[in-house]
């Protein structure tokens, strides 16, 4: 797996023209969402002569929209205009298009280049790096995937500045993640930002130093057999919040249910790990003023039990898999947790954050 | 891309075993089609005790069967047998299965090990080594797919033994190709067998051989930038005669496309590079003496020069590539041909082979 050019600009377009002149793609495909199509994509292209020639493939905007039937119809589209391997797709929205687009083109006729341009705070922080493509199937989350790392990603935090405050926490939640990983000073210096007031030049700063935190990781470790696991903190119970919310037919952003699967992780690991209980209360207490509360009730409790045994990350189907803290900066990955330990920090979770 | 091993064995069952002992999977998935489902698969697992928990996945024969709905319901069984991405997958079958099964174990939960048993002998020179997997989609052959190793390729050369003679055939251009881009001993060795009246024990030396030529050539290209593009040889024109026949509804087999292929491949060697008319004229009376004639009209020659635009090994949508050759042993990639001089060699092909 090649590395990925991570570049911070102003300008995508003249950033992007600079790949497209080296790279010399036969075909450019811009694959963005209903949303980021006539907002961004359109007027990006407008002012960019590399892509004179490029072709629009726009999807349905949504995370229910990023399945097979959408994937088709993108590899219909390449196919029927021509692209060959030799061609290239741009990536322009959040994680569901940088996800999908990313499969995509991993798979077009084995493989073609993709850049990714991620249009939302949580893309820019998690989806758009790290090679991590998908497509979610039978109801599950990212069932149906390849690892596949983008030539580019161009991150142009001007973008997040016109978001919905909603985007913005679901972004926040990721890089939340990235500052416990990271340690106690990074920590200290996401949990003092303003999320109801933000300043969006000291969040670029933030971003930047997120950003690198899982470059960092990810090439450490691009296959996820070790220390990229790592990543998965606060993971394993956000994607059975998600699946369970799918499953409601009332979908909550990814980056919510991270932020509500971060504090249950971190009650976890105050339980089995001895983190101190001051960083569970900070990171709880910045949940609660900043994100709604988890939707899930008590009487779904097994229902996110048999979700999260069909995690990923889980090594069996009766096993399930946590990344845990002992402090921050310290994770400790593959923790086999006990159901009813689960389900007590799933409760306290919920206690913690006003449910 | 991590390595394949190789094993040559007259007993499947204890091979299969040993891999299973060393990996030590979490939950085994046997994917194969309704021809080796009850003639192999079934027998394998009433023989091999490491199977006794393993899961049997049948899909409809036939290439036409190699599609998106197959591949999505071996990904729903997956899903649905709790395979995890500790599992692992084991094709047995042809061509059609070991690509579909390894495209879906390398997709299934970003990627799953997978061992693939060929049970034909096109499977075992051809598609089980090398890391190609695909489905076919909009018409066109393998159009969606990606590079991924299999762990094993378990290879019993008597299970060829059973099959029908067109199987063999088919198998067999294959093995000239592998011949032709070997050298001029290897190209006589195998133009010296009786296929009429085949001799096992030769024909697994003559296999052997065949097989660790296309094994040298992907271990230094795996990812078809370069060298590997030589494996191309005869197969631009065999996809556009299968493709053709596809739409005709009349399938060919892939083996028998290959054999026209060569003939076309080695017309424009010898008009383009100056091969030797002697194995111009060795090879085409070999496949005249044995396999059927092509089965394509002069009324079809713009479709397949359309069918050859469509083909991944091409840089650009308006060229058509060759793979060539000087001589036996000296193959020349990325050869860019006038659509004048492919009409002229199929037309030449076609009377060499008296269709």
């Amino acid at each position: 797996m090649s590395d990925t050019s991570l570049i911070f600009t102003d300008c995508v377009a003249s950033s992007l023209a600079g790949i497209i002149e080296k790279e010399k793609p036969k075909g450019i495909f811009i694959i963005a969402d209903s949303n980021t199509s006539p907002l961004i994509a359109r007027p990006l292209m407008d002012n960019c002569q590399a892509l004179d020639s490029a072709r629009l493939i726009t999807v349905d905007a949504g995370d229910e929209n990023k399945n097979i039937d959408a994937l088709a119809s993108i590899w219909s589209r390449l196919s029927a205009e021509g692209a060959t391997r030799h061609s290239m797709v741009v990536n322009i929205g959040g994680g569901m298009v940088t996800d999908m687009g990313g499969f995509a083109a991993a798979t077009f006729k084995r493989g073609v280049r993709c850049v990714n341009i991620p249009t939302t705070l949580l893309g820019a922080v998690d989806a758009a790096l790290g090679g991590k493509t998908a497509v979610n199937f039978a109801g599950l989350k990212n069932e149906i995937g390849v690892f596949a790392n983008p030539l580019a990603v161009i991150v142009n935090a001007r973008f997040f500045a016109t978001l919905p405050a909603a985007e913005l926490l679901s972004g926040y939640a990721e890089l939340l993640k990235h500052a416990l990983l990271e340690g106690a000073d990074a920590l200290a210096e996401a949990l003092d930002f303003d999320l109801s007031n933000p300043d969006y030049d000291r969040l670029q700063q933030l971003l930047e130093r997120s950003i690198k935190v899982k470059q960092r990781i990810v090439a450490e470790d691009p296959h996820e057999h070790g220390i990229r696991k790592a990543l998965n903190l606060g993971h394993t119970a956000a994607h059975a919040f998600e699946s369970l919310a799918m499953e409601k037919d009332s979908p909550v952003p990814h980056g919510h249910a991270v932020a509500w699967g971060l504090v249950v992780d971190l009650v976890l690991s105050r339980m089995l790990k001895g983190l101190d209980t001051q960083i569970l209360h900070a990171v709880a207490s910045y949940v609660d003023t900043h994100y709604p509360s988890p939707s899930a009730l008590c009487s779904d409790y097994d229902r996110l039990l048999q979700l999260m045994r069909h995690d990923k990350k889980n090594i069996t189907a009766d096993s399930i898999n946590f990344t845990l803290l002992q402090a921050a900066g310290s994770p400790v990955i593959d923790c086999e947790v006990a159901p009813a330990d689960i389900t007590a920090a799933i409760d306290i979770c919920r206690d913690l954050l006003h449910a």
